[in-house]
């Protein structure tokens, strides 16, 4: 094989595929970036099994082949290199000469065979979204997925398709993170759980471009994602997911407006009295036109006040810090609305249209204590 | 106590102080930043023994009083409290109240009394030198400390004043970095043993102010430096510095010019074949309009070229990359000058009128394997 590309492009597929190599594997093949110009295109792919991404790049094939390099070295040395044409260029012993100006690399390659490829999909049936979108959503939900694998269902997030609505879900037992979208166009229904490492990895890659589309294909076992040059195949995650639709209610006995931005940075700063590992929930106190936010921890207390509009009743609530956090940093209005039932009963963080709903369990806590 | 001074004023000096606060001790009150408002101004300070931190701050004092804080807690609380006049205020108990905006937090002191104050220093003395200057020095030359304990003298800088001559040098057994500025009067002579963690903490705390001046002032056990609002005190390490003048010859075999930026990049790409803890060299040759690059390793290997102007015999000569690169990334200049001697003696990097010298030894590397 010998191809000719520019550093840049050639950076710029590595860095794409890379997020597909495993960290730790006991196959050293997976560790691979295979280079395939077996055809009239060069493409890069990198495949851990769950997750695959191929990317195809822009060169000058002066010699068909294919080769498999370590892709830790071969990302490094293509960072480094100077800014001009590469050249790649392997011999029957699969040693591999990556040229660049007066810098010549060599380092002994994998053959190509031993590779496994992107398993083939049908694809008949795809809906379209846009990468901005499909980037927000991703970020505005994958923060609640669980972090341990006790549960495989909740390492994952559901994507619900019905008509012409695109809907995000994730759970981990403790909170509920749904964001609604609009498609342009209604499809055929379509429900799976997409493992939250491929959302992850999907939205590093995602360009966040407003005009530019992303295509989404599904089978039974895994989903597609077509964008720009490149394909990412991802096993799905099986099994049936949680039933949501009887934890959400629309009933509250206390309604509050509040700045999320003053919100936010007071929960933030009562969190420095929290060390890692130490569980003490942050105590609202919400009374007509005030909320009253207050913790006590071995370091000391914090207690401040923002101003609110409230409907209906008093209430006095406990959180876990944290999961406030999390939900108030990704949501973009300046002003939010949150519902409260009770103090046992989970509070929601929603706008008026339902684009997103966030669903917080409270904690107990000693009101006397506090 | 009761003072109020605004949330910029009160961060930037606890930033200033906190770099003498100790990581780990075994003394509590080591950890904290004394406010001290006993006197007509507020004053900041941090002591681990070693090295002490002074600084004082614009603020209005209510009621005079000095109070120890946990100096990680405080910097936190400080660095989180909306942009705005920030109160703080302690009862006879300890119990400190720092109000800024409606956020009040509560947490307890430590007696004043307790906290090692800074040495008193008898000021007769002092040169002046730019923090610009000083900051350049300590960048340039604090890379070849060395980083362990072994000799106590490597773990500091000499700093040696003659006349108007201010030289800094620093060596680790392996490598000599030495850095001459002229000052603009002249001062008795002097010869100190700075320990590099002062001089690392120091330059972080320097704006690098060309027009802006640092006062230093010098005591048998003591280096002071003041500058702007602030006071650092450091311990002198004690003992007679190494005799650096019989290691440095102006005597050379072979004299390459060579453009810095080539040739760091190219070792800099060279040690991508190298893991950590393996030591192979890079192997230099000279010879005629070209400097020629090696390097082997388990990995791969790979040769660059690059034009050189040389003066003086060829040469075959091995370096460990590390202390090329060390030096090489601290030299402004764009073109540089090294001399060899033969490939048993150590290479100078140095500029036409010393204003710096690198002196790294070479290692021996078998010529038949590479």
């Amino acid at each position: 094989m010998k191809i000719i590309c520019t550093k840049s492009d050639l950076l710029h597929g590595v860095n794409i595929v890379s997020k597909a190599v495993p960290s730790k594997t006991t196959m050293a093949i997976l560790e691979c970036i295979l280079i395939d110009a077996s055809t009239n295109e060069i493409k890069l792919t990198a495949n851990d099994m769950e997750l695959g991404i191929e990317t195809r790049i822009i060169g000058d094939i002066k010699e068909k082949g294919i080769i498999a390099l370590d892709a830790k070295i071969f990302t490094d040395i293509v960072r480094k290199l100077p800014d001009n044409d590469v050249t790649i260029e392997t011999d029957a012993n699969l040693k591999t000469t990556i040229t660049c100006e007066k810098a010549k690399f060599n380092i002994i390659g994998k053959s190509g065979e031993d590779f496994s490829y992107l398993p083939y999909i049908e694809k008949n049936y795809y809906i379209s979204i846009s990468q901005f979108t499909l980037k927000e959503v991703i970020r505005q939900t994958i923060f609640s997925i669980a972090d341990n694998d006790n549960n495989k269902l909740m390492t994952g997030e559901l994507i619900d398709i019905k008509g012409d609505e695109f809907k995000v879900v994730s759970l981990d037992g403790h909170r509920i993170s749904i964001r609604n979208i609009k498609l342009k166009e209604s499809y055929d229904d379509k429900k799976v759980i997409v493992p939250g490492k491929t959302l992850i990895e999907i939205s590093k890659i995602l360009t966040g471009d407003l005009s530019s589309e992303v295509k989404l294909f599904f089978t039974d076992k895994h989903i597609v994602f077509e964008f720009d040059n490149t394909t990412v195949v991802s096993r799905l995650i099986e099994g049936e997911y949680f039933k949501i639709e009887q934890m959400l209610t629309n009933d509250y006995e206390t309604k509050v407006k509040i700045n999320k931005k003053e919100l936010l940075s007071s929960i933030d700063r009562a969190t420095l009295l929290v060390k890692e590992g130490d569980k003490k929930p942050i105590i609202i106190n919400i009374l007509d036109g005030k909320m009253e936010l207050k913790i006590n921890s071995f370091i000391g207390s914090m207690n401040e006040e923002i101003d609110i509009t409230k409907e209906g009743k008093d209430i006095l609530i406990g959180f876990n810090p944290k999961f406030l956090i999390d939900a108030l940093r990704v949501i973009d209005d300046e002003d939010i609305d949150i519902y409260f039932v009770n103090p046992k009963a989970p509070c929601f963080i929603k706008d008026a249209e339902e684009k997103y709903t966030y669903l917080i369990l409270p904690v107990n806590f000693n009101s006397v204590a506090n």
